[in-house]
Order: structure tokens, then sequence, then C-alpha cells
């Protein structure tokens, strides 16, 4: 399968090893099970009452010629059938169901029908516009569709061994491996949005068609060539734009396409792109031993989560093309922070964290995770954010319409741009996924989520099953189950929000000197069936302050608890938000609440407001400073607002030195 | 002329019996009459390379049958030659010029020419949509257009003593007062952009013509009464947009068209509009004698200074709808804050010291006119901002199109909708109509700019010859010149920003004890010729803080010396503005720098800069807090930044403690 990069990437754990049993996360995935899935299977069949109309299935039976009818929705419609279908298919994974089963194989069929003679699959252009096919790469996403539908194909085949869906997207693959390549008769081209180049690799994962790996790295690598196919393209089809029909002119940042990848320096444009671009980069970078490839997925990273990432994990911070900004320039208030976007950066991580297991990239996938992932859906798992600020004012944002029109003080039912919802969904019933790696003798855990794994270490089998109090305590613990005593390394991450770690093995404290390396705890031995590992994550909530170039937040303090961002609600603190001032030297209070949003720590301080009654009516004086009064202020973690109607919120709050 | 609220307002002071000769404001003047006026009759004749058609003559010419052709630009085009026309009279006022006299009157033929037998004047309307006059006053300026015009050919006449043009207006005013009001076959109407309210007045003081007065207050009251106008006129038109030709819905607020305006309680909406209105209320409020209209204006009053100003004078806080924001909703980025609005807070303020002879509102125009308005224009007359941020950084602005479209980093040639440059010209012009009044027997001086006026006060010609070091310095003297000793008080302005001051006569220190009322310190005498007064303010640097509740400028300080607000530039301090921290001990030094805007006074400081060389990569940090390291800052006066090319500016920079 290719020479890794290090020679020594980690075996990635499939969420089918994984079974999550755990009080926080369960949840989740129930709500995905019971809940998301099937709601979003009637929003994709147009039938739930006051939803935006979808059009995505219908469009399918247009296609497949089952039904008459027009085209609608999005251009790129399709891929919302497509992530619901590998949401499915991670559900099937994790538990048989014979009736959800069976509509994803009518789906399947239906797609089946709907893929043309040479193997062509995309119902916009089947439909609306046949002779239009691949003349607009640049905008209308025929190959990010093509990925979506592959990674379905992929994760159905996985979880059900049915090769339906998988062959169809072969076909597929092989027909856009013919037209596209620097060979004659060939397109040297590559799409507007990345996708392709990472579901590209799964193909091949799954099949061993090393064609597949070919053709990603081509994509990957014929980005940002100049002269320009974008541009070019946009040149031949008259310079229109498909969704103003006006003359456009190629914003090539917009697209990463306006240097070959591997000479990007920092993260620019559309995020989720960005994000979606970097995960294929680092599995051709991991597939071939491409080290410089993976220098430029180190580069942007680096850039990412040292100068473009919010607190919560969020990335993207203009409304503007979606995209990222300038270093260090992370309004809270108009952030963009699209969900989606996290959920690419968890992908991005988690590839990082297979090629080098640093904990770094973990705990950039829990911040996402535990933060704006969640965030983005209510409990109820019926309505979503597609922009996750960490400010609010719904007086300003209904007043500011130019500045916040994107900006949404309560959760959505759906979205005519829906890629939000069934991302969230597919990325939770994978979650299982994300929990270990194993690298040689090394067997990782990342991330505290409880259940049940079967790994393969050096030839042997060994199983452990985690429970975790996460994240309301830090108290992890493992039992191993072995057939025979086995040697091998157990590597505990150790969090960057815990500055102090004990771990016992079989209950006797380890001394930890020596054993961290890469920020895991590396417990090598002898593992015996039933041998128990305690691990004790230090958890106090923590101030955390920003980097002194990010302006919005000079002065002010972002509480944090484990992985969780706190915010302050006007529900909690009355409205006025902005008026709070947290002392630094203020306790900070811990208490569980069990009556909001299924049970959570808030956090309660002995705070200050800002008392303007002593300033009087002036706007501005020189001879007055400002009061402040005390007063008790109170913080939920961040994944967990705008639960309780509309109201004020934000996460950073002043702070008093 | 009416009965005036009180029974005793003041006197206004004609431009023409002021001459200003001043070593600061005479430049401006000057500039007005060689640069500024000069280059927009080219602009209005579409005569300067480069800059944005105007077509404004033209429309006339051809309206006027001289010309063949189409008509250009916006709906309101034509204000821009009334407003040029205006500047150009007042300029004659004040020195005859035969040549732009010429200029001037060959227009006025023009406009005659283009006048419609029953009176009706619109080049728009005329030209191009002859059947559909008065068909949509909520959006197409038609007696805002009218408004200007009436305002120069007052000016006109009061200049030259020519006719032409008031006979034209009256013409016209006369033709609209038979077609709007509540009799039979009249229209209930109002135009959507106030302007004819006030100039109204203005015809009505130029002719004695009682009913000009009446058409005004008809105008104010019939605004926001319910059934809508501006609803019910729209849906006649069958709902559709003049400006996108898409359905509209009816924005009142935006209009101040949602109360009528004695119940209106926050200023909202189009702050243009808003202060025009505001403005034109104060005029028929005076005129009639008319209290509730005049608390109208109060309370108004009260909630833009003290809610919704920035410290510059400006106001319009958003760029949607140009409009005032939310009280305290003041950010400086993304301000809107048009140079037109504090031309129009002017007016505002200027007719409300008649009414009401208090230094609060001498306060608010100085503090417009010597920072927002000047700022507005380059130091050589010949680019201008529409839009005076009071925070500026290139890259974000240029990478955030969405937030910031509006934001110039540079002033701009010209226009499309050109209607701040000839604003300013116009009050600049006619800026010593500001500086005096007269009410009873008591002559105030509202403002500190050098000159000659020749006042009547209760019968007696007094003549007052003043000379001021204003900016620069708080040294005031006035010389009096009376034919025989003559009685009466001397009022002078205690600005908002002195602590202290002093008044000499005659060389004797005065005991200023019991002398000050409403903020104006009244010398009461028997005045002899050749009297002189000393008045001497104080005039430190001095830091202001904002009221608690403006947000973004929480933990933030200004500077600010005598009417002038000052601003940290990029050409002084380096890039990253937002670094600057300024302790509150810190010493202001000032001094004088020729070099740069035609010499001005610099603060100086021994700041701090964060200093994030220690901080180390990370963006979020809970052990770590930010550190300062010493440098000198530099403040200019905010009305000359962007006189260097291209960088970042801030007013407000962090305080520490």
């Amino acid at each position: 399968m290719g020479q890794a990069v290090e020679n020594e990437s980690a075996t990635p754990v499939s969420h089918k090893q994984v079974s999550i049993s755990d009080p926080f996360w369960s949840y989740y995935i129930d709500l995905v099970r019971d809940v998301v899935v099937p709601y979003q299977w009637e929003a994709l069949n147009d039938r739930v009452e006051g939803a935006e109309k979808s059009g995505a299935v219908s469009n399918f039976k247009i296609a497949a010629g089952l039904q008459q009818g027009d085209y609608y929705g999005m251009v790129f419609q399709d891929s919302d059938v497509a992530k619901w279908l590998e949401a499915a298919a991670y559900l099937l994974a994790a538990r048989r169901d014979s009736a959800l089963e069976q509509i994803a194989d009518e789906m399947i069929d239906i797609i089946g029908l709907a893929q043309q003679e040479d193997g062509y699959l995309n119902t916009f252009y089947t439909v609306k516009e046949p002779e239009n096919r691949w003349t607009n790469l640049t905008e209308c996403h025929e190959l990010y569709c093509a990925g979506h539908m592959m990674e379905a194909a992929v994760a159905y085949y996985e979880a059900t061994g049915k090769r339906k869906l998988l062959d169809i997207m072969c076909r597929f693959a092989d027909y856009i491996a013919e037209v596209f390549g620097d060979g004659p008769g060939q397109m040297p081209g590559y799409d507007g949005h990345q996708e392709i180049e990472l579901a590209l690799v799964k193909l091949y994962r799954a099949t061993g068609n090393s064609k597949y790996l070919e053709l990603s790295q081509y994509f990957v690598d014929e980005r940002g060539q100049q002269p320009s196919f974008f541009e070019a393209e946009t040149e031949r089809r008259g310079g229109l734009s498909h969704w103003s029909g006006m003359p456009m002119k190629v914003d090539l940042p917009y697209f990463q396409a306006h240097l070959p990848v591997r000479e990007q320096l920092t993260a620019a444009g559309h995020a989720v792109r960005v994000v979606y671009m970097l995960a294929g980069m680092a599995d051709v970078a991991r597939e071939k031993g491409d080290h410089t490839l993976f220098d430029a997925c180190k580069r942007l990273w680096d850039n990412i989560v040292t100068k473009q990432m919010y607190i919560t994990g969020a990335i993207g911070s203009m409304a503007q093309g979606e995209a990222f900004s300038v270093d260090y320039d992370l309004p809270n208030d108009t952030a963009y922070a699209e969900t989606c976007a996290s959920i690419g950066l968890i992908f991005f991580a988690h590839r990082m964290l297979q090629i080098e297991p640093d904990s770094r990239y973990a705990d950039v996938l829990e911040r996402a995770l535990y933060n704006t992932v969640i965030a983005g859906m209510s409990r109820d798992g019926k309505s979503f954010f597609y922009v996750n600020p960490l400010e609010v004012s719904p007086a300003v944002c209904e007043g500011n319409n130019k500045n916040y029109n994107h900006v949404k003080p309560v959760r959505q039912e759906w979205f005519g741009c829906a890629c939000c919802p069934p991302n969230i969904a597919r990325l939770l019933a994978s979650l299982g996924e994300y929990v270990y790696s194993v690298k040689g003798t090394v067997v990782y855990s990342h991330l505290y989520i409880g259940g049940k794994v079967d790994l393969s270490v050096g030839g042997a089998t060994v199983g452990l099953s985690q429970s975790s109090g996460m994240p309301w305590s830090g108290d992890v613990r493992y039992e191993i189950s072995v057939d025979r005593e086995t040697s091998f390394e157990l590597a505990l991450r150790l969090p960057d929000w815990s500055e102090s770690a004990s771990v016992r093995v079989n209950g006797e404290t380890l001394d930890l000197t020596g054993l961290v390396k890469d920020g895991y705890v590396r417990i090598e031995r002898e593992w015996s069936n039933g041998d128990a590992v305690e691990l004790s994550l230090e958890m106090p909530a923590r101030r955390v302050r920003s980097h002194p170039l990010v302006k919005v937040n000079a002065g002010k303090v972002a509480l944090q608890r484990g992985p969780l961002v706190y915010c302050a609600e006007e529900a909690d603190n009355g409205a006025g938000i902005e008026q709070i001032v947290l002392p630094a030297k203020a306790e900070l209070h811990v208490s569980f609440d069990a009556s909001l949003a299924g049970g959570l720590n808030r956090i309660t301080a002995d705070a200050l407001r800002l008392d303007y009654a002593e300033w009087g009516q002036s706007l501005y004086r020189s001879d007055a400073s400002v009061r402040l009064k005390p007063e008790r202020a109170t913080f939920i973690p961040y994944y967990a607002w705008a639960n309780r109607g509309k109201g004020e919120m934000a996460v950073w709050v002043k702070e008093q030195p």
C-alpha cells in the first residue's frame, strides 16, 4: 500500500472496530441514529413541513428516469445524499438495521440508474445541462460530488459488504481517470471544491487499485499550477459565473489555486476547501511517503492552529468567501466559523495524527469536536448552526444585516445549502474512528471516549475497554483483554488543557518520568488479560488568554475546563453580557446542573459588572473612569449555548488584572 | 416672522456679516474657492479625467432642450448642481468674482429653461420618466432635489441680489404647495429624504411668504402618520423598488417614517436624513413657537449625542442603510460615519443653538467640524472620504470585502453618489454663519475662528474683530468696534474640552464667579470702541474614555487636545497600531510639526507595545499573560489622517490603568 511518510505511519483504526458506550457521546450517536439520520432522510425527500426544499433525492430519480420534473437546488445537491448514505453506512456498521439498509439499498439502486453509460454520475448535469459536463470545474462541484459518493461507497461496502455502490463509483472513478490528466486528449484540471482527493485515497485503500491514488496525487499537484486552469476554463466559458450569471474574475486564493499546494505558506480562501484539501494532501503524503507534501501539510497546519483558529476549534473568520482572513484576525461577532470547516479540520488532524502521533493534532481535533461540532446541532438533533459565532448580540445582528446576515442567534431547521447537518451526522456516526490508532506496537488513545475496541498489535489481538468521565471529570479507565500475555505500549494522550496527570496500572501509581513522548504517556509492558490502567487528568476550570496580536481579545479572558470552552449567556447573566468583568483572582466554582442540555457543569464566579449609573449621560469623559459593581457570573459550555431562546452570548469576557 | 420658541430665539448671523481671516480656517476657505469649487464644476461637467462621470450639468442641458442625450447618474443628481451653486453663492457673498458669477448665471439660465410650464423642476423625471412625476417620493428624492435648489436660490439671491433662481424656486414651491396637502385633489405625502423642510423655511425667511413655512410644517407633521404614505405609494407603484427593480418592503424606520416625528424617541435609520429632518423640525419649531416640536428635537438630540455619536462627531455607525444602529453600538472599524451626516449634525446643532444658546450644542458642532468634516477632504481639496472610520486596517478591509467594502483607507477622487464633496464645500464657504449669534442684547461667540463681524445689537452696530490661536492654542482675542458706548453682553463659550479659562478685559482679569450661564461666560458692560477682550482656554492634551456601554472602547483611551481628536497612524508608529498601550500616567508631549498637512501639533508619549516575542507561537495560553515593552507613540489630529499613503489608523488605543 505504498511507502508511508517516515516509513512507519500508524494504522488507522476503523469505526467498525470501535463500539462507543459513553455517558456523554452515546447520546449524540443515538441521536444521529434515532433522529438526525431519519429526519435528514425526510428532508432530502422533501417531506419535512416548513423546512427548505432539498430536491436531492428527486434529482436522482429524475436522472434515473424514474420521475419527471426539473432539477432542484444547488449544483452540488447530490452530495447531501452521499453524506447521508455515508452516515447511514456508519450506523449500519455499528448495528445492522434492515429497515435503514433497505432504504439505503433502494437509494443506491436509483443512483445506479442515474449513472450514465460511460460511468458519469451527476444529476445536475445529467438532468439540466448534459452538454456542459466538465465545463465548469471552477464553480460546479462535479468532482466534489463524486468524492462524497466515493466516501459513501467505501463506507457502505465496509459496513455491509455490498459492492454495488462501490462498483458504481469505481466505474465513475475509472472514467474520471480517463478524462483528467496530462496525457493526450485529457483535461489538465481539478475541482473548485476539494474533496475527491481524500475520497480517491479511500477508494484506493478499499480496492487496492493504485490508479485511484495516482489520480488523487494528480489532482493535488495540478492545483495552482500556472497558467491557471480555472482562469482558462472561465475564459472558455465566456467569463460568466454559474452563480450570478455575471462576468466573473476568478479569485484564485478562494480556491487555493493561487500557488501549487506545496508552495502555499498560509491557509487562504474558503475554509472548508482548505481543510478538505489538506486532508487529501496528508493522505497522499502518507501513502506515497512524500515528505515535501507532508511538510506543506505541517506548514499550513501550523498557520491555521497558531494564527487562524478560534478557541472553539472553529476556522474561517470571514463571511466574505466563507474564508480565512489575515493572521490573527479573529473577530468573535462576525465570525463565519462554519461547522463543516471544523469537521474538515478534524479530518485533517486525524490524518496528521496517523502520520505523526503527536498530541498537538489530537488537541485540536478534540477542541473542534467538543466545542464547534456539537454546538452545531441542537440537543434534539433537529436544528443546526451553519455559522458559529463566539459573541452574539441579537439586537445588533438584526439591525446590521450587512455585517451579520450570516449570523443566526438560534439554530435553523434546514438550509438551502445543507452541507453542515449531514456532515455532523457522518462525523458522529463514525466517531469511533478517531479514538485510537496503532503504530508498530504502540496503541494510542487519542480521545477519552468510553467503549470497546479490538486491535491488531504486532500480530496479537488486543481488546481495550475504556470508561471515561469526560468531559466532566478527567478520570479514565482501561481494561485490557488479551488471549495471552502481550507486549505493547499503551500511549495515553496528555491533553494541552491538563497540567498534571497520574496513571495507575493495576492500582499502582506509575512514575511518569521519561515516559512522556510527543504528548503521550507511553506505558510499555507485558500486558495480561484484565490489566487495568487508570488515568487521572487534572481538570480545573482555567482562564485562557489570546495571543497578543488577536486584537479583539485584548484584555479579555475565556474559561475552559477540560476540552470544553465556556461562554456567558443572557439566560444566566441578564442582558449586557459585555459588561461582565472577571477578576483575575476570582475563584471559579464548578457545579453540575442537571437541568440544561442533558446535564452539564456550570462555572460560576464572583465577578464584576460595569457600573454605568455613576458615569452619567456623557458618551465621552476625561474626568471619570469606569466603576465596577460585584455580580455573580455564570458560564456554560459553549456547545450548549442557544438552547434557551434568543439572547446575548460571549466566549471572551473582560478581565480585571 | 412667527412666534419664536421661548419667544426669544437668537437672531442668526448670516455668513455675509462675517469675514473669516484665520490661520487655520482661511486655508480651507481659500481651498474651497481656489480648488474645490472649480474642480467640482469640472467634475459636474464631466471634464475631470479619471473621475467618475457625473452627468449633472448635462442632465439640465438635456432637460432644457439645449442638448440631446440620455439622463445620466443617480435619480438625485440635480442636487449636486444645487449644492455647488449654493457653495458658489457663499463665495460670491464673501468676495464678488465676475467669472464665477457668470458661470453661475449661465447655469441658472439653463435651470430656468429646464423648468416646466407648471413650475416643476427635476431633470430625471423630465428627461426620463415624465409620466411618473410624484409616483415615488419614497425613493426618488424629487422634493429633496427641490430643497437643495431652494437653498441655492436663497444663497444666490442673498449673495448677488439676483432674483432669477429665487423666482424659479418660488414658482416650483408654489406648485409643490398645490400638489401636496390634505385638501381636495392634493397628495398627502412627503419625501423619502428630508431636506425640503429646512429649505422651505429658508425660502420663507427670504421672501416672507408664510405659505412656505406652512408647507414645511405640513411635511414635518405628515411624516410617519398611519396609514403609511410610503407603503401606500409603493403598493400603487406595483411594489417594485426604483433601485433594484425587485419587490421591496418599505423599511419605515430607514425613512424616519415609522412614527410621527413628535413621537420618535431614538434616532433611527439613515443618519443624514435624521439630521436634515431635525434641522427642519428645529426651524419650524422656532418660527412657529412650537414647544412640543422643540421637545422632540431635544429628545433626539440627546439620544444622538449621548448614545449614538462617535468621539469625532461622526454619526451613523452602520453601513447597512447608512444608518444609526442601537444605542452604544459604535464600532470603530465598520463605522459608516458619513461626512454628510456630520454636516447635517452641524446644521441641526446650529439651529438648536439659535433657539437655546447652550454650549452643549456648540460643543458638538465644533466636534463634528474640527474632526469629521475636515477629515473628509484631503489637504489639496481634490479627494474625499464619504465614510470616516475611527480604525482602519487596510489588510483586513481589503480581504473582508463584505464587512468593509464601504471603508476606504485613502480618500477617493469623486463618487458616483457625490453628495459629500459639495456638502463640504457649501459648509466651509458659509462657515462664518456658525461663529456668532445675537439674542436680545447678548452677543454669542460659539466658535473661536478669527475674522470680523458686524452685528446689530439692540439697534446699535457692533463690530467684533476676533483673532484665535485655535486649534493649536486656546488664546482668543476680540476687539470691539462701536460708534458710541454701547451696552451688551459678550458671551464666550467655555468648551467642554477646557477645564479652566481666564478672561481679561482691557488687560484686567475678570472674576468669572457668577458670570457663567449655559456654558458661556457672559461679560456685560458698556463697551467702548477699541475695548479688547482676551480669552485664554486651558488646552492640555487630555485622555478621553467612552461610556462603559460602548463595548468596543472598553479598556481604551483616546487623546484630545482642544477640539481636536487624535489618532495613531502607521506612518508614525509602524504597523500593528492595535499593539500600542498607553499608560494612564504617561506624560503627553505636544510639539508642533510643520511638515505635515500644513503644520499641526503632534502628541507623543512614552507608551508601551505588546511584546509577543515571549508569548510564543500558541494562539491560546493559560500560563501566560501579555508582556509589554516601552515604545514611543505618536498621535496626530484625526482630521489629518491618511495624508501619507495607505496604512493602519486608530483613534482608540489600549490603556494601561
